[in-house]
Parts: C-alpha cells; structure tokens; sequence
C-alpha cells in the first residue's frame, strides 16, 4: 500500500496566461493505493469531496490517469485507489489536477517505478484534459514535477523547468464564489491588440529573468496580465479591493489562480504572506464574502511518495 | 582625441518582437571626438556613406545624442564629431543606433566619464526616436550594452541583460533590397489572434531559459514569431529560400534583423556560421539579388572606447 501526495497549483500565472504554472507546498491531495483481485481499477473510497466527486472510473480525474498508465505499461493487475481530497473543489487551485497527479505517483511506486516524471506527463495530461475539456499543462504539470513550468509547446510537449528563488512563498485565498468555466472562457475576447500582445511578452520574459536573477522589484513589475485579468476579475466580487489591500500588505503581485475563482499572492517571506493572507480575506469580508487562506513556500519537488 | 566603436544590432529577435535586441561583435562603426573652440556640436567628417547622411547636427543621429547628453551634463564645451560608417545604411542591422552609441561614448570618454552605460540610455533612444519615428530601443541598447537586451517597459525605462550563451555566433546578411520602414510597420495587423499571441508568450519564456541553460534545441524551437515576420516577410524577395538555406545548413533559427532587408541567424560555431552565410548568399544570388555577410561571436561588452 503506497500514499502519494500532491500540491495545489497556480496556472495562468499571470503573464504566463495559459503558458506558466506553479505549484505550492501545502495544501494537497493524497492518494492511497494497493493492489486488488479483479485486474483492473476501483475507487474504493473518497473523502473530503462532501460527495461531489464522481466514483465512476471513467469519471474521475485519478483514475483516468491511472487507467492509461496502467495500459501503457501493459500493467494486467487492478489497483485500488483510496482519495483524500484536502482543498476546495473547482476552486482554481487544481484540485482536480493533484488527485491525477497523487495517484499516478502513488501508482508508479506500487509498480516499482518503472516510470520517471516526465514519462508520467501524458497521462496527467489526459486525465486534466478530461476534466477541463482541453488540454492544459499548467496546473498538473506543476503539480507533478514541483517549482515553476513553462509549457513552451503542448505539440510536441515541451516544458522548462523554471528556478524558485529561495524563501518565495505563495498566498492562496479561495472565496466562497463560484464561476463557471465555461463562462470564464467566454469571457476573454480572440483577438489581442499588437502593442498588448507585445507588452504581455515582455513581461514573461521579465518574469523568467526574474525567477533567474531573484529579483524580486522585476517580478513585481513583470507580473501583469493583458489577456485574462482585465476581463475575468468581473467574476470574482471585490477583486480589486483585495488586490489593493494584498500589495499594501507587502504582496510581490495579486492576481487569479488558473480561471478562479482563488487569487494569490507572492511573498518573500511567511510573515509577509500571512499579513496578506489576513488583508485579503478581510478585503473579501467587506462583500460578506467568506474565504479560505493557504500560505506556503512555493513546492520545489512536485508531488512525492509519502509512505 | 577618443575614437568609440559601437556595434551593429538585431533588433526584433523573432520571438521578441520590439523588445529584444542583440548586438554582434563586428562589424560596427567609429565615432572620433574632440574638443573644438565653438561652444557646440560639430559634424566635420563622415565616411563611408556615400554621402547619404546629413552633416547638420539636428539630423544627425549621433550628433542628437551628443547634444542631448552635453545639456544634460550641463558642458558648455563644444565637440567635433567625427563618423566612420562602417556597415551598410538602412539595412535593419542597426546603423543610426551604432553612430549615436560610438558618438555618446566617446565624448563621455573625453569627458572623463561621468556617465555609467545606464546613464547614457536616455540619449541614445532621443536619438532613436528622431531616426525612427518612434522610441524603440532594441538596438539601440544592446548596442550600448551588448549581449541580449530585453526591454522590460519603456515607461519607465527596465531593461533586462540576459546572458549570452558561450560561442554563440550571428550571421547577418544583407540583401540589396530596399525596404520603406512605413512599408514594414504598415503590413503587420493592429490585433493578433488570442492563440498566436499565447503562443509568442511561451517562445520568448522559453528563449530566455534556453540563454541561461545554453540550450540550443530549446532556443531553436524558441525563435519564432506570429506579430511580424509572417508579414513582412513578403517584402524580402527570396526569403523562404535563404531560410530553407540557413536551417540546412545548420543554422539555429533564420528571421528578419529589425525591419530587414537584413536576415540573421544564430550558430553554434564559426565555421557552421561561414556555412550558413555561403548558403543564404547563394540562395538570394538565385534571385540575382546581391549581399553582404558578416559572421561574428555575439557582442558582449557592447560599445567600447578603442583609441
């Protein structure tokens, strides 16, 4: 029996819409796996999803990534998998994406690893594109291999594992909103204007140099968003009261986690990250908006076995 | 009596339209200063320009950069400008920016030096301006700098010096064409598709990783461009062909050097780049069109006082 656990994940890392993810230290999912009698795989049990995750294999993101890593490895035996879900659902924090990713971990390791990391890319891939209806590497590819991932290509696959300078921490607030992904989608017009578009590559080479030369004043100013920001932030209630209150409160940036409705925050360091954590939710308070808060190091090491 | 150097330049590197340079190590111009009796800037000589640069110090880009740079210095003391071009006009590889560098820097040098390379910037892109029509500064800086420059933000001014990957060479080539700067800025359309301006997001991300890895695949694969080169193209005869050219001969990638008519590529080592040149001459020779190539190592200190 192997536990495996794997971290929330910011994607649409603000200019990197689309492109760039990362992923934090805590909070995570775990899954638990064994192998069972009946030659193929079984949710066994799933906890901490107030029951609104499918149990259906063919449903659920974990078992889908399990199910086509065990027909690439031409693996026979059935594994039963056990789902301790421990954050919000459908939040924008790649709830979805860390129950693939613990389970393919804890899976591998059940089969005496036969696979690296970045052999287990596909099947996290499909099972996130099951779960957002296109295939998006910014949250599970974070989520798998740790730190900051740039998908400079989906066809081929080419990822760039970015550096995380040392102490970065990550402020993670999930209001109690809802957004519909599809509207989220529809919301962001086809077309760029040129001097924009120009502007958004800019930043995200910024950005890159940033995580590089561990320059905290370029990531701040590289962190900006012409794609999705401007017009998504009409989905989250008081968004731009938060954000002033969390760069008052010392935050690097502010911006919405994958398509939200969770925002976050960097910071160089816990302290400061807890007092932005605090504005934060005090800022979404004033709309009666209750809030969770998460803050963490930025996670270098992806998911991982944890017995 | 100071003699400056200041190198050609790359201006829109593919994936960094508008905001990434480069300069190469040769060729480049010379500007020699000297002290004269006047009180003002003076033009006494320019060579190698076929009499086609102006000699009045209000049309001159480097006498407007010395200009702006002695009323800023608050220097009463007039300065005789000498400019040897050195490198074709109007050419995309930079030619203005290099005469208005060498100028800046070598009457700072027969100043004694009170300005460092950063203080010098506002001088040299006023002079930019005037050449271009507008303030772009990605050959402007890199000439002054060397190495990669990327052009955070305008307003304010945040540049970003990128490494530059040991022995890497550009060959320039430039066809005997003539291309209208309003011509080339007409032809690329105002709004760029949401898709293609995600994808020139992850391209410059992962060029500026591929710098500091010194990955060449990655850089390969890096160094394309939706904003202008599949317009722009259209008005350098030839150009599918010495691309072709350039790729079979070894070349890392193959794009337009600012506004063109120039071409560039990057190679590995000097030899591939002499290859490279052989190859992209022969293909616009098809063409009966004529050109020159310069292979040289990437620049890396920029503009230099050599005398």
């Amino acid at each position: 029996m192997i536990t495996a656990f794997a971290p929330a994940s910011v994607g649409n890392v603000t200019c990197g819409f689309d492109v760039l993810g990362m992923a934090v230290a805590q909070p995570g999912d775990e899954v638990t796996v064994s192998f069972n009698d009946l030659g193929k795989v079984r949710i066994t049990k799933i906890t901490g999803d107030n029951g609104k995750l499918p149990m259906q294999v063919a449903q659920n993101t974990a078992s889908i990534a399990v199910v086509e890593m065990l027909k690439s490895l031409n693996e026979k035996r059935g594994v039963d998998l056990y789902i301790a879900k421990k954050m919000p659902l459908g939040s924008g924090m790649g709830s979805s994406a860390a129950s693939a990713v613990a389970a393919v971990v804890a899976v591998n390791a059940l089969l005496d690893s036969p696979l690296t990391k970045e052999e287990m890319m596909p099947f996290v891939l499909v099972a996130e594109g099951f779960a957002s209806g296109s295939v998006h590497g910014d949250n599970v590819l974070p989520c798998l291999l740790g730190g900051f991932v740039l998908i400079q290509s989906y066809e081929p696959l080419r990822v760039c594992r970015l550096p995380v300078p040392k102490g970065l921490h990550c402020v993670l607030v999930h209001p109690d909103l809802q957004i519909l992904t599809r509207e989220a989608r529809a919301i962001i017009p086809s077309t760029v204007p040129l001097k924009q578009a120009i502007s958004q590559t800019a930043h995200i080479a910024g950005f890159v140099d940033s995580l590089y030369k561990e320059d905290f004043d370029l990531m701040r100013h590289s962190l900006k968003d012409h794609f999705a920001e401007p017009f998504r932030k009409s989905l989250i209630t008081g968004f731009d009261t938060a954000k002033e209150a969390a760069l008052a409160a010392g935050a690097i940036n502010f911006g919405i986690s994958g398509s939200g409705p969770s925002v976050y925050s960097f910071a160089r360091d816990k302290a400061t990250g807890l007092s932005i954590a605090e504005a934060v939710q005090a800022a979404f308070a004033q709309y009666d908006i209750e809030s969770q808060a998460y803050v963490d190091l930025v996670n270098v090491e992806g998911a991982r076995v944890v017995s």
